[in-house]
């Protein structure tokens, strides 16, 4: 009976202390200069805030959760969420059923829209956190796409050595977004060019070159759109983990093939754009392609349709070779350096029944002679802090 | 009575033609991908569309005018504003008293806030339209300021040939954005890089480089932020012009001198990270400083505070130089080789009374001997299309 009660007390206690929201927020470092709100604690829990004078209920919409808010009586309307995954989550506010962004935050896309994003601190913040290192660059470029016959836009970083040393040329990786999301993903929620100072100025990375394109503009006057449903709608964060996708190469998105579409592009426009006007090594040896969730599936399709192309591939949730497929595909073992694939440690938990372990796939594949590294983030989902981690182990290994 | 009867009948003719809405409505170009509304049609009409299913109110608030919209019965709330004039301007939705950015928009840095904007189409919108000519790029830069002792944000515009041209030294524009504004807004709304391409594609511009700062990032540990109001704060568009402001060099704005606080970070830190990370050609001669509203202060007052830094000046909306003041600033006469002022013709007409005529000072400085030119922007205000239109002028005159 004792211990029943201590047990009683120990849940009661458990739910008092869960229920118990510490006062120490912060204004969230993706907020608009100048604005409070939202804020962030020690325990991940957002804190909205909202002015809606003659609304009857707002809401924080995040996460796949909409966590009410209250009106203090003067039309200003407060209220938390639940605890966060450390790293980048993308939200909105809904006020009288209308889905808008927060006026508060920056605005960032995905799930197919521009809308709010907020930063959940994480202990391993250093990596992507802006320092007085030698600085790089991100370039914002367009180009002329023949194959679509219309202008595309890009993101090119550069490291900080790039324009004093004039005479060298410089390894590239091309660096794909998910569904939903385009090139300014990885520039700005990804942090590509923090996260790329920062491993150089340590020396943890060699300098190299990063493009960020946009996979999913593929139409144009030279190739019209056609007329079935596209790919890349909304996919919401935290999504059962994707363990092994879909169909091999050329796989068929909504009854498109998205990969070949985008690897015409790749391979007639834009590699030869990024080689026209930087200083790149080109050859497949200095050449890597990784991508994350759809890029991860795209990054797959184009290594298996052109295995001599890229020496260097990453795979980020979704997209995971199979000993079978390297097998057929000519030449791709003589020119692999690395299969990297990661994921974030809740999709592996969440993993949807009829979905292949990716770690037995990734083990084969290194059993059977590959240079193959599997890095899990601990404690994230199909969500953006996964990402981040995957680009900082996965530079790190490139080009050595 | 036949007349008078005439006359009422031309009258009401006149209010129903008036009242008649054209359905020739498109999405605006400013929309983010695969978004209808916001929409435009060709009396530049502003039509917006809202899903609030819960809401008693929904208004489009543009031009500092707030339009009911109406629900279809299905919380699709929809109406039109106004005629607006040519060009961008920024606006946001009210939904039940709380102004939030339109989901629709793409959004854009102005007013002390990120929000809406939307582009009506321009008679002369071809000077600023992408297209398939040699493509220049923009870089995204931070760089440390000693002054500050924190890191700051930049763009910085290159030409096309500055990646192939590599022993090629180039001149420098620096270019301000108005109050409320930041290093975003020349980059973005302003179309600079579009711009120029389009310039010195069509041989109308030298190519030069354009770099593009946050003039307002003035604190940080090294220079704690002053307990008084800052400067900055929103500044409606469509405002009465400004002929002339108030202050000569060194201005006090809110008790503060805010020209000489960026001053000694543009001397200190940034021209010296320009010149070392671009070929620039680093003297007066091949340096140019112009700024819109806030911005042409700047230009005004750091030009007259340091007459030597600069020999080409554009000052657009606000910051007229008068013959006194160029008298006084020693080697300002001797250096200068362009004073370029521009307004929108709408600030000239709604000009406040006690505001100085900027046209008569300028002629009396073309009097005295300098090369000024006196530009006028067809039938705008103090909003963006005036100053697209001035760069597009400035540009075609600089470094010649």
């Amino acid at each position: 009976m004792k211990k029943i009660i201590t047990s009683v007390c120990l849940l009661l206690a458990a739910i008092a202390l869960s229920a118990q929201v510490k006062e120490d927020f912060k204004p969230a470092t993706s907020n608009q200069s100048n604005r409070q709100y939202p804020m962030v604690n020690s325990q991940r829990i957002v804190r909205a805030q909202v002015r809606a004078t003659d609304a009857k209920s707002v809401k924080l919409d995040i996460g796949g959760v909409k966590y009410d808010l209250t009106n203090d009586g003067n039309g200003v309307w407060t209220g938390d969420s639940a605890p966060q995954d450390e790293g980048f989550h993308y939200y909105q506010i809904e006020i009288d059923g209308a889905s808008v962004p927060d006026p508060g935050s920056l605005y960032y896309y995905g799930s197919s829209r521009w809308g709010s994003g907020i930063e959940v601190p994480a202990a391993d913040d250093d990596f992507y956190t802006l320092k007085n290192v030698p600085q790089g660059e991100v370039h914002e470029r367009y180009y002329y796409s023949s194959v679509t016959g219309s202008m595309h836009h890009c993101y090119i970083y550069t490291p900080a050595e790039y324009s004093a040393n004039t005479d060298k040329k410089y390894p590239v990786l091309y660096l794909y977004h998910g569904g939903g999301e385009d090139e300014h993903s990885w520039a700005q929620q990804g942090r590509t060019g923090i996260i790329m100072d920062n491993l150089i100025a340590a020396g943890k990375a060699v300098p190299f070159i990063v493009v960020m394109d946009n996979s999913s503009d593929t139409y144009g006057p030279n190739r019209p759109r056609p007329e079935m449903p596209a790919f890349g709608g909304p996919r919401p964060q935290g999504a059962p983990g994707q363990g092994r996708p879909q169909g091999g190469p050329g796989a068929m998105m909504g009854g498109f093939d998205f990969a070949s579409a985008y690897q015409e592009i790749l391979e007639k426009d834009l590699i030869p754009m990024v080689e026209a006007n930087f200083r790149v090594i080109g050859d497949a040896q200095h050449r890597a392609m990784a991508g994350l969730s759809m890029g991860g599936m795209l990054t797959h399709s184009i290594a298996l349709n052109n295995p001599t192309l890229f020496a260097w591939l990453g795979i980020m949730s979704g997209g995971v070779f199979s000993v079978e497929e390297v097998a057929q595909a000519k030449g791709f073992r003589e020119t692999n350096k690395l299969v990297f694939i990661s994921f974030g440690s809740r999709e592996l938990e969440n993993r949807v029944m009829g979905y292949s372990d990716p770690k037995p796939i990734n083990e084969e594949l290194g059993k059977s002679g590959m240079n193959t590294v599997f890095y899990v983030s601990p404690d994230t989902a199909h969500e953006w802090q996964s990402w981040r981690r995957a680009l900082y182990q996965f530079a790190q290994r490139l080009f050595k």
